[in-house]
């Protein structure tokens, strides 16, 4: 180890896919990096801005491993900035909303290494934007609740009891394995008939949405073939896709076809 | 008007307020518009990356004016996009949380007018991240509910009522000038004793922050001069913040100094 080497950790938010949804704090952090962990959901075009002599680390987590990996991730990210000197985390989204950045943070800062957050756009905000559905809008809307589907015990959230209960738009993370499940529980508080929508790789190329209610969308998310990663949107600003809009009189139990 | 203009329009969120946290996406847009209307939370070093021959353009709402003027920007960027070619509409945070960018782009697009859509950081997420609080974190918070201290009526959102009922993390925009009624609302669900924090001017080098619990916090965001334009986090996550922990045996009822 040189004694030029000056540790320091960048967690950065890749975004929601798009490579050109990254920030520019988050691009010059690739471009200075020594070291680039990266997992599955920042977009591999990233990588292109990193320095050649730059270490690239894929650190994606594996099914049925994933305590133990976020554990290597902490110790793989201390070590190469002990050694190598920048490291960037590069995490999907934003490090922050259900990204396990706060686990990273503490972890380097027992080790006496400064660590520089970089906000990323979350897909929680950016995959209902680029479907032109307003999370608020005055008189239908006033606030919106992201919530995640999957809990750490396997379990639906409690939280869904009483966001089913609210008029806030609901935006829900790593539920659409589960979205049979959630939909049932909205219908049970009487909101079958609010408008509900999956995107499947919002910001994406290979992008697929499909609308319907909480009654009717996890017959339809099936049967167009809509799974994950994606997320989940209820609400009546659902209502405002251009899909519902164009299809107005059919549009609370209609199937509609995937925008792209 | 010369045959050769190609009218488009691209609704740009600028982020919380650091350039730096603008999109390259967003970035590309300004460097190729022929007129960039912006206001005053987009960070005005932003339009260093607008041509010289483009036109800018200040839409900045004054208070007292609010109606109106929402309807002069829609009307001077659709007559802009006629005349000019590609408006850029740079809006602070993301142009659809609590932007009213969802108006602009139906009144765009009732003239055929093609919007292309670039999600921003919203300051809701970025700037408790930027405190280091994370949203979400297992076994703590396992959701955030995003709301509007201030309605279109003047009125607290009815939506407070049931937040304050939730384990959600809390983060409310536009509300720290009704701080006191909020807090209030909140305490009158047993709340006092939870974590609260307004951040002024997030991400910006004026930045500041108090930290307290909703029994105390506006009494010392007034006495700190902590106001608008700011933030309010509530829930047990701001409990993490580093003042928060470093001074853990006052933490719940003891002002913390402003981290900057």
């Amino acid at each position: 180890m040189s004694k030029s080497i000056s540790p320091k950790i960048t967690l950065a938010g890749a975004g929601p896919g798009d490579p050109e949804l990254i920030t520019l704090k988050g691009l010059r952090a690739l471009q200075s990096a020594d070291v680039v962990l990266y997992d599955a959901l920042a977009g591999k075009e990233l990588l292109d801005y990193v320095r050649p002599e730059a270490l690239q680390v894929f650190v994606g987590k594996r099914a049925g491993r994933h305590t133990l990996r976020q554990e290597e991730i902490n110790l793989l990210m201390v070590q190469f900035a002990l050694t190598h000197g920048h490291v960037v985390r590069l995490k999907g989204g934003d490090p922050f909303v259900f990204g396990r950045g706060y686990e990273e943070l503490t972890f380097a800062q027992a080790f006496d290494i400064p660590v520089t957050i970089v906000p990323g756009i979350s897909s929680a905000l950016a995959v209902p934007a680029l479907q032109e559905v307003p999370l608020t809008i005055r008189g239908v809307s006033e606030s919106f609740w992201v919530l995640t589907g999957t809990t750490g015990n396997g379990q639906l959230s409690e939280d869904l009891r009483l966001a089913a209960q609210s008029t806030a738009t609901l935006v829900i993370l790593m539920g659409v394995g589960k979205l049979r499940e959630i939909a049932a529980l909205l219908g049970n508080y009487g909101r079958q008939d609010v408008p509900a929508m999956v995107v499947q790789s919002g910001s994406l190329p290979g992008e697929k949405v499909v609308l319907g209610t909480v009654g009717t969308i996890a017959h339809l998310a099936e049967q167009k073939g809509v799974g994950t990663p994606g997320i989940i949107v209820v609400g009546e600003v659902v209502g405002l896709h251009r899909e519902f809009v164009a299809n107005s009189t059919s549009a609370w139990s209609t199937a509609m076809a995937p925008s792209t």
